[in-house]
């Protein structure tokens, strides 16, 4: 039996609300069904921010309830507040995923609040969602967990703060989030440990971007660390529209090559994944992508040396 | 104290012979005296191969000749056979690294012999070698030592098999490469457990392809396996003219980026890499360049977490 990992799709979310081109409801539709097609068991589809805001996320309503009809995939929508935790619940997301910069500048850049003042939002968010009749996971998100294009550094003591206040707030899980890139394998290695030291297994998944080029040896940092849960985007789409020089997320096509090849059992059909890219390649032809494995073509030795 | 990791670039070597673009004598010592001067301690500056063979290393005599009067720079050139060495040697080189493909298709169609056959080639240099009074370093590099694009999968004691058969004639040390990047990192690291369980200490570095994305992860797998010495080219050039499918060598600006995130001493000044990097693409400005570093820029937090 192979050991799994689970992966979670970022790229209708994290991808879309970056992309130059926008995407039309049906065809980011088109898009999830396909992913999901693909064997690719978690999506997070969109967010419930204000259109004025981030516009591409505007449908992210209609997007969640088509995308709960999905048979067997697990829907995920980013929420900043309690208003948009409601409205998530409301259209049936199956998770929640609320983000806390752990950096003062992204923070106020991206929420205009201080870190504590946003777990504080946690804090509110919680109780409400415990309350529902039907289950909604939550998942607090910490955003530049590993470096700041605004702030530069950031504390591995600030980033244990920061969890630590989001996990005494009952949500059912932490993730580290390489908001812009600057991550290392050791600093991704001592975090986690950190981390883990003082909230216990609540933190679980990474979400990496590949800014520096070093998106899959973080990713092996933090599999050698036990994580198992990791976020990653098709064609490499995404970045952070409010840190300056973030680039896009772990391409999931190479994440998907990478861990299956070392034995892994993602559940994922890297076949129907580079179909799963084709349909993206069709709805937005002009948005640049990203990830080797597309480009060179699944090798002959896939799955055969492990 | 940090760490010491050692990087040879293999840029005017292993990537013009693959570059569409011819780059002219001086432009190659003009960008070889560039990245000497990042601090980039040894340079692999060409191939003593027939030039109807690989065109852009004809001036590869002249090349060396030039480069061993850089001063502090450790200078080194690729030979197939005997007669290259002797033209190695002739030209000053410090050492010479002679391929031998592990699986057969790669090394008839590279060198039109088997493995063994081109073991029986190194074991007829070495005594030619330390005969001579000048000490020149021998390093045998093991080809297609984690897949190959030809024969697929490369089993583990086929590598051992070769690796094992050049330790025994003498040479200083063996290396393996990921001629066509379909190794992963947890092949890597097995593989460099079995050859170095096999030769011990002469296994000592690791030449890695990006072709699938895992580049950086695999060195990673390297690094913890405890290679300290890595091949790596300048904005990813590369590739194998008798390995269809083979793309760019692991990008030097990366590269050193992780490694002095991490806390190792490459003893490489990144911002004059970038400025080797602009003098290679003034030279071959249509040639396609990689990295993400360049493109991303060096952030602010650039050795200050480690």
């Amino acid at each position: 039996m192979r050991e799994k990992v689970t992966i979670c799709e970022v790229g209708p979310r994290d991808g879309l609300q970056m992309a130059k081109s926008r995407m039309e409801t049906a065809a980011k539709i088109r898009w999830i069904k396909a992913i999901a097609a693909a064997g690719v068991p978690e999506i997070e589809v969109g967010s419930f921010v204000p259109p004025r805001v981030i516009p591409a996320m505007a449908d992210t309503e209609e997007i969640v309830r088509q995308s709960v009809q999905i048979p067997g995939l697990f829907v995920v929508a980013l929420v900043p507040n309690l208003r948009g935790a409601q409205a998530a619940y409301a259209a049936g997301a199956h998770r929640i995923t609320i983000p806390v910069s752990v950096s003062e500048g992204h923070s106020r850049s991206n929420l205009n609040r201080t870190p504590m003042e946003q777990v504080g939002e946690v804090r509110g968010i919680v109780p409400w969602v415990r309350e529902q009749p039907r289950r909604m996971e939550i998942e607090a998100a910490c955003s530049t967990a590993f470096g700041c294009s605004i702030d530069g550094v950031v504390p591995t003591e600030k980033v244990v703060e920061v969890a630590t206040g989001l996990a005494e707030t009952g949500v059912d899980s932490v993730s580290l989030c390489d908001t812009v890139g600057y991550g290392n394998p050791s600093q991704i290695k001592e975090v986690v440990r950190a981390v883990r030291a003082a909230i216990g297994d609540k933190v679980q998944r990474l979400h990496l971007h590949d800014t520096m080029g070093l998106g899959l040896a973080n990713a092996l940092a933090g599999l050698e660390e036990g994580i198992r849960k990791f976020d990653s985007s098709l064609a490499g789409l995404g970045g952070c529209p409010y840190a300056p020089g973030a680039s896009g997320n772990i391409v999931t096509e190479d994440l998907v090559f990478m861990l299956e090849s070392m034995g892994f059992d993602t559940g994922i059909d890297l076949q129907k994944l580079l179909a799963a890219r084709r349909v993206l390649q069709e709805s937005i032809p002009e948005e640049p992508v990203h990830g080797q494995v597309p480009k060179a073509g699944i090798p002959k030795t896939y799955r055969k040396a492990a």
